[in-house]
């Protein structure tokens, strides 16, 4: 972790909710995607392995909807902190779920080097948050993403 | 694979087409994903593992986005061989690429059941294939998918 970077909002879900395959840091078989806020934004990298693969050469695009699923959600975690005055950290980080998930993919995303989320938040309120993401591969923007997080339905938290 | 059911799509992709993670059958740590022809609609069926899961007793979105997203593609590619005379088996099967992915999660997906995706052909031209599908688990429909298909551009087909 960069010391730059805040701490990751994945790292402060509450441990019922740390079993995602995409996000979770007790899911040993998963992907464990990090959220760092910078500034107005929010970031995640990730190196693909070699079996993240599509055609051969480039990323497969399951991964890639999974990267920007998983990132979104902790980014509607962190507006939610924000719009109630805190940072990251400082309490347990609200679970968001995903309501809709759109992918554009623009380009092929080259598979070898690192892959970078930038989003924002499109519209916020307590019930409903849009987020906006590109993904770049070298530097080019290769897919967007544009995703509704809501947060967790009782129907899903109470279930254990 | 069930006696009623045609052969599974993806086992007539090219060699050098079938080590994507989601359904190729080269990949040893992918998913798998088979698609069969069923009348005027195709189905999959998976069973997610344990660690595919979101919130503990649900199914992860990354997996139900990468199951739409495979499953869609060859989907396509099924109808392409329909346009163009041909039942899945008797040639290889075309290998389209998604240029655009939506899921909607219309309610929490049990982890545990067999899910089941049925899709259709919403439009077709030989340059891109709009695919609709409903994702179900235990009888009841908890996502659907809209997905755009395009042929593998040759910038793609090309690399090795």
């Amino acid at each position: 972790m960069n010391s730059q970077h805040s701490a990751a909002v994945q790292d402060f879900y509450p441990e019922d909710f740390a079993h995602c395959y995409g996000c979770g840091s007790l899911n040993a078989h998963g992907l464990r995607i990090k959220t760092y806020v910078e500034g107005e934004e929010t970031v995640a990298r990730f190196v693909p392995l070699a079996h993240h693969t599509a055609i051969p050469g480039f990323v497969y695009g399951g991964l890639i909807a999974s990267l920007i699923d998983c990132h979104s959600m902790a980014t509607a975690a962190a507006a939610a902190e924000r719009a109630a005055g805190r940072k990251i950290g400082e309490a347990p980080a609200p679970r968001f779920v995903t309501a809709a998930l759109h992918v554009s993919f623009l380009q092929p995303t080259p598979l070898g080097p690192e892959l970078t989320l930038r989003s924002h938040v499109q519209s916020f309120s307590p019930r409903k948050v849009v987020v906006v993401t590109e993904l770049s591969a070298a530097g080019k923007t290769t897919a967007t993403g544009e995703v509704i997080a809501v947060p967790i339905p009782g129907t899903m938290a109470s279930r254990r």
